[in-house]
Formats: structure tokens, sequence, C-alpha cells
């Protein structure tokens, strides 16, 4: 019924019930969270927070942002905390009511979704395949015509995998800000890649005006369950932001989660290790098989394209799906087309079975 | 920060941070949750549930949908859930742009402040203090005017307390019907009426597409922090809710609570033994108060005036504050002053406490 129903990743009920399976069954590489799973400390937290729920969530959440304060080194007016990234991204539009945006794709749909039912027109830039998908800066800020008041990213970059380099964007940044135009930054996945923070722009907002970056704890402790993101950026923004969104939009869960950056700092060093070595042996074995294209991934998600024959994503998702493993078809993002599919990286064990797997489709005879 | 911080009920954490106590200690009179507290079988609901915190919820909420279905006796087609009634209220206004609506108040000042987020108009239609704050159907009827699309009811009312009786209701909602105009109408509390269901207008949906129902899980389970709210209506206005809302507004936890209305029969029974006999003592016992007047409850919570004297609700509030007992100051409601304050029904040890503390305040020299 929802819009979202056939747009995202992740959503193993919608499978299930297309394919008269139980949710639980499926291995689902659609969505791409961390596979090291909930950390335990998490898991403590929210049982020992049951009680907790006969009282309304505290409508400043003020534990909460004083934990990513001291986590990112910026201040707590600086910070506004919402139902997931997706809250964060539709007050942003619904804040500023910007006239016209670029949207450099493909890219998360969300972002286009969220403008154009905040009235803000929308004009993608492409990246192009023929650059693998790495977004050239010149290219893009001579597409920034005057009528155009923001540019949205994500970085790294859903569904191409694709980080941008650090110089480059505050070379961005900084030009953006010469000529009076808003960047908003999608970190959803930044904690997830080779760098982690250090590839962030989180701590320009101290010095640009015109940056506002968004966040989220769905993908790095692997709870897109418990909804919950945050959005940076200059307090005036982030003001209005906290007065128009629902009060009480982050649940009593969510709202305990400030103090995980501290406690799961060896949850966060395990991620680190599993990153550096699982994304590259993913790849890896992706690039043996003679009917892909794989575009070298910097997190935890590869896009791959299908190289000539019949075969299509729609038909491999199928497939797989019949031996009990989701993948996400990208046909769907703008510019890309039916060959497209994205997969997620995760633990050795759930990679090698899906890699079996997907050797069995591809022995098929059809095809 | 919010906006909300000061306006509405049950922030015990505001309170506490203002008064450097514990939220924890503090005994919250300004929420009007079910005292029961959260039945144990949504307690182990949860418990259980933690580990699927790491897959996305599921977007059409297809399992909790098809509990409220049963539950109410209505299609699925006419029902949509989000994060909490006040997504809904924001939601339905979002979608339907009315240019302007009536609003009779003293109400929940959600309805406005959603209303006027989306572009409409509001005009307020004054419940009289000197009818006892009970809704007259006729004047109400002689005030929508032309340019008026939309009337916006909260049934039983809050602060008031007041229920509008079934049959004039009906009538309202007949009216309205044949001058093509919406009544929007939210029973957040009606499962705390004597009668409960009996009370509410959710079957005339199917026979009138000019009505839409508001309601939420939070008062009746206790459960405010886990943010459920749902909305009835015609499938067409439901079907373009789900096309605008944030595609996973409603977390994992939530998304379970289908099964509720049926594994905890015992728990309602349990609260409506608990409602018939409380709330009638409480106002009896608050009617002793001679520096009071007590506006007669048909829910769990009361409307009390102060009369005379220099004590106002802000005075009040901070006083019992002070002994650990949290107030919701009225006075910020349209059409209420300095001297109303609402107080919840809770359980009998807990409303004998406040009724101490109460008197102990009263009794001071200086009031």
């Amino acid at each position: 019924m929802s819009e979202s129903t056939n747009m995202h990743g992740g959503n193993i009920y919608e499978a299930a019930r297309e394919f008269n399976t139980a949710s639980g069954d499926i291995l689902d590489y659609s969505a791409n969270i961390n596979p090291l799973g909930i950390p335990s400390g998490v898991k403590k937290l929210i049982a020992s927070s049951i009680e907790s729920l006969s009282n309304y969530p505290d409508t400043d959440c003020m534990e909460l942002r004083k934990g990513i304060a001291r986590y990112l080194n910026i201040p707590e007016e600086s910070i506004v905390v919402g139902n997931g990234a997706s809250e964060i991204i539709q007050l942003i539009f619904d804040v500023l009511r910007l006239k016209k945006i670029l949207i450099p794709a493909p890219t998360f749909s969300e972002y286009a979704r969220a403008a154009k039912s905040a009235g803000t027109l929308v004009e993608y830039f492409e990246i192009r395949k023929e650059d693998d998908f790495k977004l050239n800066i010149d290219h893009l800020l001579s597409n920034v015509r005057d009528d155009v008041e923001g540019v949205v990213l994500c970085n790294p970059n859903n569904p191409t995998s694709q980080l941008i380099e650090k110089h480059g964007l505050l070379r961005l940044i900084e030009h953006m800000h010469k000529i009076d135009k808003l960047l908003i930054v999608d970190e959803a996945f930044i904690e997830l890649t080779h760098g982690r923070n250090s590839n962030s722009v989180v701590e320009s907002i101290k010095v640009f005006d015109n940056v506002f970056v968004i966040r989220a704890f769905t993908k790095v402790f692997a709870v897109p369950g418990i909804r919950l993101g945050y959005g940076i950026g200059k307090s005036s923004i982030v003001s209005e932001m906290w007065e128009r969104k629902n009060p009480w939009s982050v649940n009593t869960f969510a709202c305990q989660m400030g103090e995980v950056f501290e406690t799961e700092k060896d949850y966060l060093k395990r991620t680190s290790l599993w990153l550096e070595n699982e994304i590259i042996w993913l790849y890896n074995e992706m690039c043996k098989f003679k009917q892909f294209k794989v575009y070298k991934p910097s997190t935890n998600f590869i896009l791959v394209e299908i190289i000539g024959g019949s075969l299509n994503a729609a038909l491999l998702k199928r497939l797989l799906l019949d031996m009990g493993i989701l993948i996400r078809d990208a046909g769907n993002f703008q510019f890309l087309n039916e060959k497209f599919f994205r997969i997620a990286v995760k633990d050795r064990k759930s990679n090698s079975a899906f890699l079996e797997k997907l050797r069995e489709v591809l022995a098929m005879p059809d095809i």
C-alpha cells in the first residue's frame, strides 16, 4: 500500500508475504546493516528500559543530544534528532522550503520524495557510470545554476558505495558558501567506511553555516527497527526543525541511545576490523563472476551491473529469493537500469553462503 | 528547545531538570495514562522482539493493521498507522490541505499546530465554561460557515474530560455530510470512558465518507513511550496518507502490537473496573475542596478551576512539584486561564497520596 514498499531495500516482510515464507527465514542482502548485529549493551539497555515506556519520551531528547555532542565534539544546539534519518530528511525540506535543489544521482530516493512533498523542485545531476560513479566536483559545480538553492549529497553514496574524497568535498563546501547555497550531506554510512569519522564534514558546521549533515544510528549499530537519526547544522535551522517536528517522534528506547558511542567502543573497533577485511574480500569474489561488472565499494554494500545476456536484476532477485536470499533490485534508482543490483556485505559465513547460492543460480541452464 | 516543552503534560524530564530531581521520583499527575501500567503481555512481547530491531520495520505494518481491523470490525484499507496520534494528526492536515477548519476549544493544541503548519487557517469555537464545557451541537453547527471545510473534535475532550453524547455526534456527522464538510474525531481516550467503544463513531466510516477517526495505543495500554497511533477513514484519504508518511515511522516494537487487543482482554476488563470506581471517587474527593470548582469527568482526567484568592495553577504546580507531584497547568489552553489545572486519575494509593499533598499545600499560611 505505501509507496515505499517497492522502492527500498530491507523489506523482508513484503518479500516473505510475496514468496509465502517466514520473514525470519530470509537472508537479507538488500539492507546494509552492520552484520555484527545489535551490540549486547544496546540490548541490555532496551530490556532495562521497558518500564519507562509508561512515560512520554523526553521531547527535547536532552541526554541523547548530549551523547551525540560529546561523540562528535559539536554543540548540543546544532543537533536535531528524529525518527530515523528519514524524519530529518523530511524536516529539513519542510523547514527550508527551497525553490529548487540539485541531486547528484543515482542516489537514495528519499531526498527527492521529501523535497517534492515540501514543494521543492528537483533537478538531477548525473554521476556517470563511465566515471565508475565517482562524483566530479567541478562538473557538479558548473551545474549549480542561479535558481538552484541547494545540493544534496549522500556520502558514501547509496547505492554506488562511492566515497567523496574529503579534500574535494571541503572545496565544494567553500565554493557553495561563496555563492550562498546550501549543501546537505547524508552521512548515514560514514561510520562504515575505512577512516570512519575522518571522512566526515561534520566539523565544518562550526565554520560554514551552509552545511547540514544527516546521520543515523541505524546502520552502524544494526538497529533500523529502533528509528533514530539526527541532523547537524546551524542553530537557527536546527531550532526551526525542533519547532516543526512531531514532538514525540523519538521513542523511549531511542532516547536512551546517547551513551552507546562511549559504552560500545569495543564494538566499533570490531566493526572496523570486519570492514577492512570483508568488503574487499566480497568485492574480489564478486569480480570473479564474468557476468558482472562490480563497482569497487567504499562501504558495506556493493553495486553490481549484469553484463550482456538476458538476465536482469528482477529475475536474479526472484531466483535468489526462491533460495531464501533477498537482494536489492537497483533498477528504480535514477540513471540506473534493469541490469543493476545492490548487495550488502555481511559476515564471512553469510557471504560464503550468498556466493554459493549465486553460483547455483548463474549455473542454471536458462541463465 | 522544542515548542512542545512547555505546552503539554507528561514532561517529567523537563520537570526533573527544572527542579533538580530524578525523573523517576516524580508522581506524574500531568499525563493521562492507564494506571494499571503496561500489560505484562506487552512487556513480554517487547522483550522477545529485541533481536528484530536489526530488521527494518514493516513499512506496511500489515500484522498491526489486521489486528486493528479485527478489533474494530473495519476493513484494513481504512486504517493508517503512525508514530503516535500526533503523526496521524499532522498527516491528515498535510494530505487534505484544507483552507480553513473550525476547532471547538479548549482542546488539545496539536490540532491547531499541525493544521497551521500545513497552511490551514484555524478558527476556534468556544465551548463555554457556563455550559460546564459540554459541547452544544446546534450552536457549533450554526458556526460552520461556508469557508470552513472541516471540524476537529476531541471525544472525550482533553482537557475538559467531557464526552459528547453519541446520538448528538451522529446527528452532527449526518448534517456535516449533507453540507459536504469533514469531521475529524480524536478518540484517543475513548477506551477509558464508561461504555468504551460503544461511545465511538468509528463504525460510521462505513456509511459516511466525511468522517475521520484518530486513535492511539498510548493511553489505554499505558505505553506513550512506544509511539503508536492510528487513523480510520475512507480509503482514498488513507492511501494518500500512506504515500505521504515517513515510511518507517512505526518502530519494530509498535509493529507487533496488533495482537494485544485479543491477548489483553483481561487487562481491558480490569481497566474498566478501575475506571468505574476511581474516576467518581477522585471527583468526589476533589469536590470537597472549597477552593475548587471541579468539572465532572467522563474519562481518566479531571479539569479543575481555582476559585477566588491569589492562588493560580502555576503556583500550585510549583508547590506540588516541590513535593514530587507534577500536575498540568491548563492555563495555556485556548479559552482557559491561569486558574485552570488538570489532574490524572490514577490508582487509589497514588490518588490518596496526591490528595494528602494537595491538602498540605492548601493548608500553607500564604495560600
